[in-house]
C-alpha cells in the first residue's frame, strides 16, 4: 500500500542566495590557466565567452551570492522542488535505513539543469547579449537552455553531437519547440567544424567537438556568448538551491543525512545537493559522507588523474586542474549520456583529492535494475544518469539491513526518464550489455595529458 | 521578462471528497441499458467488470464522496497540483483578460489520468482483485494505470491498439517499466481478438477492438476486473479533485472564472475542472461559461447526436445515452490520440443537451501553433490534446482584447507533451495537415445507431 511522505516547502522559502563553497574550502582551488600562455586566466580572458555576472561568480570567494529577483521568479515555476521519504522502497528493501530523495525532475525540462540555464540566460540578457551558443549530448542541457532562452528572449544555438541529433529527434523537437536552433556537430558553421569534416566527412561528432564549435561561434560574434551546463564553479553554485532546500526539508522531517548520494558526470547535480551540507561540515557542523557515483565506462573520479587538462578535445578552452580521463578519452556508448564527460568539476575534484568525498563506479545493467526497482516502489521512472545514484543507495541500504544500522540516506533524483525510454526499451528487451572498465583506453588518454 | 505567479495549496488542503454532479443535475441522467435486454442495468450486471466500490460511485446520487485515505496518500505524491496565472502569455497577447491554468502534467504519468487510475486500483485491490485489464490508444491512460498497478500490487494488462503499439514504443516501455504487460490488439489472447484477426490478419486495431478484448478478458476470469480511463460517471467523479483545488486556488488569487475551458475526448479532464464550478452555479452560485474543445476530425459534441450508443465497436458494452458519432466512426489519423473517441461522457453530454455547456471544434494546425505560443511564453510544452484548450483560450483572449473586456479565463492544462514530440517534430517539419470536418463519415456512422 502506498504511503507518501512529501516535504514541500512554501515558495517563500525558496533560497534567496546561492551557496559558494569556495568561501569554505580548506585549501583554495588551483588557478585556471590560459590555454596559450599557461598563466592564470583573469576576467578579461573570459569576457568573450561569458557575461560579467557569470565571470564574477566563477571567481568569487563570497559565501552567499544573491539570487536576482527575476531568477527566483522563474525558479518559482517548479521550485521549491519536493523532497520525499522513500517509505515504500525502504519497506521493499527491508532496511532500517531512512531513505530520502530530492526530486529535480519536476522542472519543465525534466532535470536539475534548468537551475543554471535560467540564471545564465538572465545575466546574458541583462548585459545585452542577444544569442547564446552551447553544446549538448544527451539533450538535457540543451533543452534547459532552450527553455531559459524562451523566458529571457535570447536566441539559443545548440551544437548537438551529430549521432545524438539523429538518434534523439525528440530532444531536438523539444528544443525547437522553445524556439532554439539545433545544429548537428561537426557542422560547416564554424572553422573548427569544417576542419573536422574535412578530415572525416562521416564524423558522428563528440561532446568535445561540439564544445569547440560553440566556443568558436561565441568568441567570434559581438552579441553572442557561450554557456556550459556543468563543470564550472558558477554552474555548481547555481545548483546549490537543491541542497539548501533539502536541508530545510530534512529539518521538517526532523532528520539530517549521514550519507548523501548523487551521480556525477560533470559534477553539478552532485555539488548541488552535497555542497550546502558539506559547507556546514567544513564550518564545524555535523559530518556527512558524500558518495559520487559514476559509470564504470567513464570512471573520472575512480580511475582518472587529478591534473591539469583541457575541457574540450580541440584544446580551445582554458586548462583546469581536475579529475580527468584525458581529453582524448572516448567513452563507449552507454545509456547515461549525461555521464560521458572526460573531466570532473574542479571543485568536486579538489574536495575529492582532499578526502572529503567518496566515489564509486557501477556498470549500467545493475543501474537500470536499480532504477526499475525504484520506479515500481516510488512511481517515478528515473533518468539513466540518476539510476547510478539509486544503485549506490540500494547498496547502502542493504549494508544497513545486514548490519542493523539505522542510517539516514539522502540522494538526488536529478531527473525523470521520460526522454530515455529507448534505454529502458533496450534494457527490458535484453539488448543492453555491461561495458566493464576501460583501463587501456584510460591509460592511453591519460598519457596525452598536457605539460603544465 | 519572466513573471511567475503560482498558487500552490498546502497538502493539507488536498480535497477530502470527490464532487458528484449527479446530486445537482436539474434532470437525472438517462439510465444505462443492458446491451442484450435493453433494460436499465443494475449493479449485478456490472459486477463482472468493476469492483463494488466503483459500481456504487457509478450509480451514486450523493454529492460528496469520501476519498479513501490510501488514495489521498498516493495523490499526495504530486497533488495539490499548481495553478498558474499566465502573465507572460497575457502580455504577449496584449489582452486585458486574466488567464489562469491548472497544470495536471505534474503527475508521474504526465497527465490527469492518474487521478482516476489510483482510486480504481485501490478499490480493486481492496476487494481482492489481482489483475486489471484495460485498453489504451495514445498511451496516457495505460501509463497511468500501470503506475497505479505498481503502487497497489496489481497485475495490469493493457491492450494497446496495434498501430500505437508499434508506433509508440516509448509509451510501451513506460508501462512495462512499471511492470505492466502490453499486448498489441487485436491479439490471439481473446476470442474477440482472434475473430478480428481471422477476418483481417493485417488489422492494425482500434480503440473499440481493444476495449472489446479487455472487457472479454476481465469478464472471463474470477480474479480480474476491467478499468476505463474516461466517459463513465466514476471516472469523471475522480477527476473533480482538479476543479475543487482550482476553486481554492482561484480564491487565493482573489478571482473567480467567468469562462472555463478544457479539451474533450471522453470528457473526463473537462468534467474534472468544470463540474465543481458548475455544481456551485447549479446550486445558485455564480454563473460560469464552460467551453468544451474538440478536434474537427472527431467532433462528438459539435456534430454528433445525443442518442443511445455502444461504448465499443464490438457492442459488448452497455448502451449509454451520450453524444456520439456512431460506434463505427473511425477518426482520421490526427495527433491528439486522447481525443479520438466516438462518444462523450453521458454526464457531459446531458449537461450540454440541457444548455449548460458550450462546445467548439478546431483543426490541428491552429492547435499546435497555439500550443507552441503557450510553450514559449509559459515554459511548458503541452500535450497535443491540451493544445485544443489553449487555442480556444487564445481566441477568447483575443476577443477580450478587441472588446476591451476584463474577463477571467481558467483552463485545464491536462498534460505535458514529453511523449508527443513526434507530433511536434511533424508540425515543425511542416508535415502535418489540417483534416477538416468529417461530415460524410459522421453521417454514415450515425445511420448505424442502435434502435432502443
Amino acid at each position: 500500500m502506498s504511503e507518501t511522505i512529501k516535504y514541500q516547502l512554501d515558495e517563500s522559502r525558496l533560497p534567496r542566495s546561492w551557496y559558494n563553497i569556495n568561501a569554505d574550502l580548506p585549501e583554495p582551488l588551483a588557478p585556471v590557466l590560459h590555454p596559450g600562455t599557461k598563466e592564470p586566466v583573469g576576467p578579461s580572458d573570459l569576457a568573450p565567452l561569458f557575461p560579467n555576472g557569470v565571470i564574477e561568480q566563477e571567481m568569487s570567494l563570497e559565501r552567499d551570492i544573491d539570487i536576482p529577483a527575476p531568477v527566483r521568479d522563474a525558479y518559482r515555476q517548479w521550485r521549491p522542488s519536493p523532497l520525499y521519504r522513500a517509505r515504500r522502497l525502504e519497506r521493499e528493501l527491508a532496511t532500517p535505513a531512512k531513505i530520502f530523495y530530492k526530486y529535480e525532475g519536476v522542472s519543465p525540462s525534466g532535470s536539475h539543469k534548468a537551475n543554471t540555464s535560467i540564471p545564465q540566460a538572465f545575466y546574458n540578457h541583462a548585459e545585452g547579449v542577444r544569442r547564446i551558443t552551447t553544446e549538448t549530448g544527451a539533450g538535457q542541457w540543451g533543452s534547459s537552455l532552450a527553455l531559459a532562452g524562451a523566458l529571457f528572449d535570447l536566441q539559443i544555438e545548440v551544437f548537438m553531437v551529430a549521432v545524438s541529433y539523429h538518434q534523439k529527434p525528440y530532444r531536438r523537437a523539444f528544443m525547437e519547440s522553445f524556439g532554439a536552433q539545433c545544429i548537428p556537430s561537426p557542422s560547416d558553421r564554424t572553422e573548427f567544424g569544417r576542419s573536422v569534416l574535412a578530415e572525416d566527412p562521416q564524423s558522428t561528432g563528440s561532446l568535445g567537438i561540439a564544445i569547440g564549435e560553440a566556443v568558436e561561434m561565441a568568441a567570434s560574434a559581438q552579441d553572442t556568448r557561450y554557456a556550459l551546463g556543468s563543470v564550472l564553479n558558477h554552474v555548481l553554485l547555481h545548483q546549490t538551491v537543491i541542497g539548501q532546500e533539502a536541508m530545510e526539508q530534512m529539518a521538517m522531517a526532523d532528520a539530517y543525512p549521514d550519507t548523501i548520494v548523487a551521480c556525477t558526470g560533470g559534477g553539478s547535480n552532485f555539488a548541488g545537493i552535497v555542497f550546502p551540507f558539506l559547507g556546514q561540515a567544513l564550518r564545524g557542523g555535523p559530518n556527512i559522507q558524500a558518495i559520487a557515483v559514476e559509470p564504470t565506462a567513464c570512471p573520472t573520479l575512480t580511475k582518472g588523474r587529478f591534473a591539469y587538462d583541457y575541457g574540450d578535445t580541440a584544446h580551445l578552452t582554458p586548462l583546469a586542474k581536475m579529475h580527468t580521463l584525458g581529453s582524448s578519452f572516448k567513452p563507449q556508448g552507454f545509456h547515461a549520456g549525461g555521464l560521458r564527460y572526460h573531466g570532473m568539476a574542479p571543485q568536486v575534484s579538489h574536495l575529492h583529492d582532499l578526502g572529503y568525498l567518496d566515489a564509486r563506479a557501477y556498470d549500467q545493467l545493475e543501474c537500470f535494475a536499480a532504477g526499475l526497482r525504484f520506479a515500481k516502489a516510488e512511481g517515478i521512472i528515473p533518468a539513466p544518469e540518476a539510476t547510478h545514484a539509486i544503485k549506490a543507495v540500494l547498496d547502502e541500504a542493504e549494508e544497513c539491513r545486514l548490519g542493523g544500522t539505522e542510517k539516514t540516506i539522502l540522494f538526488n533524483l536529478s531527473g525523470h526518464g521520460n526522454f530515455d525510454m529507448q534505454a529502458y526499451t533496450d534494457y527490458l528487451g535484453g539488448k543492453l550489455k555491461d561495458l566493464g572498465g576501460s583501463s587501456d583506453e584510460v591509460a592511453m588518454a591519460l598519457s596525452g595529458l598536457p605539460q603544465v
